[in-house]
């Protein structure tokens, strides 16, 4: 038994708001005229096709009212991280009646009218998906692909200390990989600094037509499981045997006061450790966590047709399906309808009424218009150090060696200092593998349990987030974007395919919300892979894919952008491009072993804004047509490209060879796919129309093909790349298996350029002994 | 304090197994002559190249002796699953001592030369990879990619009731998603019927660069941690101060006897009860877990350059990285070698001694030699229905509908009838949602949890494996196949992309083995992907994605199988042929939704037999060239294909259209290209060289691009796919929103066909208003 918090006030504005927002989302599902049910429900109030979620819509209704009750009287700065996303006509519900909504998209005003539109709007044709997408305001997680909640909410507090991330977690969702992780979330904040996630994980017993694995754990096991993970947990439990709503509101005051209340003194404490101990927060602390069962489709049909619905996994869709054929299901949802007394929640005119509108947090401490939500309204520029300045002396071109993530990470390290509370980055234990190490000379590994002897820069406030999880990693850097700042993701070449879904549907998230007039853009998502495919030394096989570019392109093209760096200051300017740009997917393919450099910093900015370019000095076409191209795309590529083109040189000293450079893979496409696509024109002078054209490519080749069907010379182009042949072997081993290598390369030319073939058959077994 | 279980017999027989494969990993590391240290230790014994990682690999080594020792007393039937695969040399080392090495490579024999090619080979341009790869006998799990030990261990168990998978799970490890999740594995186990999985958690302390989240949680948050997901933990800790390994291998002894004690007991009572109760094991028992805390790098160097090794990070890889070169580290090799007693190890000519072979199991029990770990050698033959008796009718092609997977179910049914111990099928929540639900009428859910008031087709006992993560149904299925079983995924499309990796993973698995004579074929890794990109009514843009099939496209073609059946017989046809086939992964997309039936079951098995084919009733073109060819593949672009071909030949009746569909996608590449691929004569024949070819796709359209991009026709395809335009909506609305509906079909034939677009444009005019 738990005290009343709530006195008779408080209750009725909570218990208005969760009737309110309930009857507006049966009447998302359901209606499409007479939204305030003046008329007799008949067919024609009826949406022809019925979908949505109703199960999951009620428990996060609940959970809405109850924070607004707390925001209210707390002025806490909160935001609603809907991890059953597909409860859309929820979050949709609190926007409107928050008003939101209406600033949003005027048109759906709080009349009878806007009530109408609002109903009609969801999930039907030209209006608005079913889902917490971006459309919604308030929403920076849409739900869709689920497992994602706490991740993205414990990204979102980082750096922000008064803000609180509500995060419903449904009770399946919980049984995913990514959330499963999470929970160690708490591992990784620090309490003085960053703000405060409360889990409210979401007991309502069924996923779609399964019951939850943490719904039938029994209650101890998952008390374990929660304080295990380190988390406090509050139970909160819904209506027991002839209990009314009354007392699950106040249980759930209770233990969401309780929270609110421990958040504030793990901070407090954390805060003045922090001042007195140079800014370490001290012991990590236990943080609540609210377990609240109730029933799955709570409040809507008991029984239909004679099977149990409420508290089964029946409730999760539509209910009531057959609403406009069957009698029966109508005079059901006629009384779903009106036991929400909705005379109570909406004045004759459709406006929400006083009552309601009691439970209404103020301005932007709507968690609906929590401008963190639109994180482009609060996004501060980065402030970059001048990158030219750290880039290395190449006095000629392939004389010298250079690490580039090395010399990368000395840039890297400033940009870290300069923007000590909005850029961050992530990785999975592999900055220091990646040789990005210099960053821990201005900060640490963050590990909320501190440093102990033996560990190397770890400490309780450090900005460097690496834990072995890629998912983490990626969900933690999208909420911090999402929020409004900054970052950078670096891992292996072939594991970044584990988010390869948590992409999509960022990447989705990104092209729908660039149509949205009211959120502004995001500073971009950035990878930085290295330990590549041909780097694999301590590793083999299972390390050896780079098939994660040809992922992020099938993503629309004004949100994806691939660059394949060759050296040290190609990776210095590709990545303060990269750092500077919005809204967009970059992914950033560069070396981390002692690579030849081929450009000055000056040359290397000219390269990369071209994004390609003939080299002159590889070259040996001045002022003719080539005899034959040779292109090239990534840092070992370039080098055996380089080889051949010695070879060649030395060789056949009369063939006249072009050498072409390509770091945005982007411009490979017509101008017609993607914003930076080579006009055809541009294309053909540098490429030809009718030369033979040698590609060595980083990745798989057919991205090269794909990128370049369309163009006139593209039956002259061939492709060497990686055919997926590895192993546990030396760099140059890796590229002779897949036929990549500077011999195969000249025999390739040999083979291509007209009349080399007869002429040159001594050189070639030459090569092909080598 | 625990009791002495290990007499001294015992004791020795492991500490020798123990330190002959540290002596044997650290040899692989380091060593390219003079095995047996039979000269002072020189520059030249060591390679080169120094790669490996040694810090997990003492670890391994003492678990393998220990479990050894284990079933010599017991005659358990164990497998091993090293989740730090990374510690290759310790896997190695394991078989070479059992002698399942030789067996495999009869020139690396156990001689001392056969001991200098076991060192000479590891990491070495030719040898053998540097994890648990397909190479190592006993291996099943290469461990490259770290998360999915425990997932595949449990996936190994299933209905094998004698098997006890021993899962090394790394500290670092198990902060990833998969393995979080894979705790959960016990509420899916039944006790009676299947095997039993033992955890070993090893508390080594570091990841690569950082300490670990689980060895830095405090001993009581880790307790509850996994007593909460359901395990019983049992304490092993390493060497306190001024102690050796003896007590702790008698600690690790108790708790391995204790552990499986405990697992036999709980068999025992699940089998007695399911005896009793129809096949019901009664309630979910507690699982033991060992927790294993042993320094990293145990046995190996303290210090390095005055930096502290053993028990730290450092320990990760080489500890000693300039051998050659510095004399003091090769004197700190020779002293770690040494230490080791190799004269007590290995006799002089290289062999095991007794003292070591004493440790041994005999044959089959060696876990190297488990034949299960070869699955291919202990696979059955799925017993197959006649599915040509579940084929629906089709009196003209186009009249009636069926529901594809409805009708497949029904075959699957009595598949799984027909194999009730070597076939399951797994999904995220869907067979239902997917309309598999006649499996029920055969099968359950399984939950050991059992059922409750409410739910429907859930027992302790049920072969339907349901469960909110993609990871864990995919990795349960890797482990069922892997040992020689067969199976079914089923998911939606869009998020199949979440085992985007564990894909690759497996199929590098299956390429590798493919080229080992002594691994057999396994079972094809089988997905059916409905609810697809068209068809997302009740959802929206995020589950709105067609790509997986262009990421499995760029693994091996040997490997790779993609089908796209239009209709329910070609379905039925498609995963007959599927579920026969072996060392395949076969993606078949298939829709839920009513839809029309084309072709009877014999015209279906012709048209997949052939993989695509012209459809004489939908073509005008008999015995004539074709004006235009209208291609097609998956359901709704045949059916709007279909829909455009009507409109064709009802208003440009003497236009010659030849319409072909698409079953097996790789027919579309060349023969060069793929098994599968059509030769370029018969391509030509039926594609033609010069008429335009429109193609409605179910994918992303530069997918068929890059399958064609070498036939000759290539510059006169056209593709007509999802361009990653949507939101929830009808299916008409998608197909208009991505420019593949039948009206753009009629306009893109107009466009195209030359002299149709001058005089046709009002016909033009009204698809564009349609
Ligand atoms: C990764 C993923 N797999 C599968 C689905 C399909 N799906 C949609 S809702 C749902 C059940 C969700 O259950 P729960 O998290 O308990 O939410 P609630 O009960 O609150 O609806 C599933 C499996 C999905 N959305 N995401
Ligand atoms: C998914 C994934 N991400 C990153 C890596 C790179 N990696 C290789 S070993 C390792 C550390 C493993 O630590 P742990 O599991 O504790 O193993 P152990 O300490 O026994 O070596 C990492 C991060 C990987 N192999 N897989
Ligand atoms: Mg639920
Ligand atoms: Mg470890």
């Amino acid at each position: 038994m738990v005290p009343d918090v709530l006195d008779a006030e408080a209750l009725a504005a909570v218990d208005h708001w969760w009737r309110a927002a309930n009857y507006l989302s049966v009447g998302q599902i359901y209606l499409q005229a007479d939204p305030l049910q003046r008329e007799p429900l008949g067919p024609d109030h009826v949406k022809a096709r019925l979908l949505g979620h109703w199960g999951t819509t009620p428990g996060l209704n609940f959970v809405w009212s109850h924070v607004n009750r707390a925001i209210r009287e707390r002025d806490t700065e909160a935001l609603f991280v809907a991890g059953p996303g597909h409860g859309g006509p929820a979050v949709v519900a609190n926007a409107w009646l928050e008003g939101a909504w209406t600033e949003a998209y005027p048109d759906v005003d709080q009349t009878e009218e806007g009530m109408r539109r609002l109903f009609k709007q969801f999930s039907f044709p030209g209006g608005i998906p079913s889902h917490a997408a971006a459309d919604v305001p308030g929403s920076l997680h849409e739900g869709g692909e689920l497992g994602y909640a706490l991740v993205h909410a414990t990204g979102a507090v980082f750096d922000d200390p008064d803000l609180v991330a509500v995060c419903v977690i449904g009770d399946g969702e919980a049984e995913t990989g990514p959330l499963a992780a999470s929970w160690h979330a708490n591992k990784f904040l620090d309490a003085a600094r960053d703000g405060a996630v409360l889990p409210v994980l979401h007991l309502n017993g069924y996923k779609i037509a399964n019951p939850t694995v943490l719904a039938r754990m029994a209650d101890d096991e998952l008390e374990q499981y929660l304080r295990g993970t380190g988390w406090d947990p509050l139970w909160v439990s819904g209506p027991g045997d002839g209990e009314d709503a009354t007392p699950v509101h106040q249980r759930m005051a209770w233990a969401l006061d309780t929270a609110l209340d421990r958040i504030a003194e793990n901070q407090r404490a954390a805060r003045e450790h922090a001042a007195a101990h140079d800014g370490d927060p001290g012991d990590r602390p236990r943080w609540p966590v609210l377990v609240l069962r109730t029933p799955k489709g709570w409040t809507g049909p008991h029984d239909v047709d004679g099977q149990p619905v409420a508290g089964t996994w029946r409730a999760h869709q539509v209910p009531l399906s057959e609403v406009r054929s069957d009698e029966g299901h109508r005079e059901q949802l006629r009384a779903w309808l009106e036991s929400y007394r909705a005379e109570e929640l909406f004045d004759p005119a459709g406006a929400p009424t006083g009552a309601v509108l009691a439970n209404r947090p103020r301005d932007e401490r709507r968690m609906s218009a929590n401008p963190r939500t639109n994180g482009g309204l609060v996004k501060k520029p980065l402030r970059l150090p001048d990158f030219r300045s750290y880039g290395v002396d190449v006095p000629r071109p392939g004389e010298q060696m250079h690490s580039p993530t090395t010399v990368f990470g000395d840039w890297l390290r400033d940009v870290m200092a300069a923007n000590p509370e909005t850029f961050r980055l992530f990785g999975p234990d592999e900055v220091a593998s990646n040789r990005l190490q210099a960053v821990f000379d201005v900060t640490d590994r963050q590990l909320a349990d501190g440093p102990r002897d033996g560990d190397s820069h770890v400490q309780r406030n450090g900005r460097v987030m690496e834990v072995l999880s890629e998912h983490l990693c990626q969900g933690w850097l999208e909420g911090y974007l999402l929020t409004g700042r900054h970052g950078l993701f670096t891992s292996y070449e072939a594991f970044i395919h584990i988010v390869d879904s948590m992409v999509n549907q960022h990447a989705k998230w990104l092209k729908t919300t660039r149509q949205l007039a009211w959120r502004r853009p995001l500073a971009s998502l950035n990878y930085l892979l290295s330990s590549h495919v041909w780097r694999q030394d301590h590793n083999g096989f299972s390390h050896q894919d780079p098939g994660f570019i040809d992922h992020v392109v099938t993503k629309k093209a004004e949100i994806t952008r691939v660059y394949l760096p060759p050296d040290a200051n190609t990776l210095l300017s590709t990545m303060d491009h990269v750092l500077r740009s919005e809204h967009y997917v970059n992914v950033v393919v560069a070396g981390k072993q002692q690579a030849l450099d081929y450009l000055t910093v000056d040359e290397a900015v000219a390269h990369c804004t071209r994004g390609l370019g003939r080299w002159a000095w590889a070259s040996s076409d001045d002022g003719v047509e080539p005899d034959v191209v040779i292109a090239c795309a990534g840092d070992i590529p370039t080098q055996e490209a380089l080889a051949a083109t010695a070879i060649l040189r030395r060789r056949l000293p009369e063939l006249r060879v072009r050498f072409v450079n390509v770091v945005d893979l982007m411009r490979l496409q017509p101008s017609s796919e993607h914003p930076h696509g080579m006009p055809d024109r541009e294309y053909d002078a540098l490429f030809t129309t009718d030369r033979p054209v040698l590609f060595a490519f980083h990745g798989y080749p057919t991205l090269v093909h794909r990128l370049t069907y369309r163009r006139t010379g593209h039956h002259n182009l061939h492709v060497r790349g990686f055919v997926e042949e590895g192993t546990t072997t030396t760099p140059f081993d890796m590229v002779h298996r897949n036929d990549l290598d500077r011999f195969r390369l000249v025999m390739d030319v040999i083979d291509r350029v007209p009349g080399l073939g007869v002429r040159n058959a001594g050189l070639r077994q030459e090569m092909a002994d080598a």
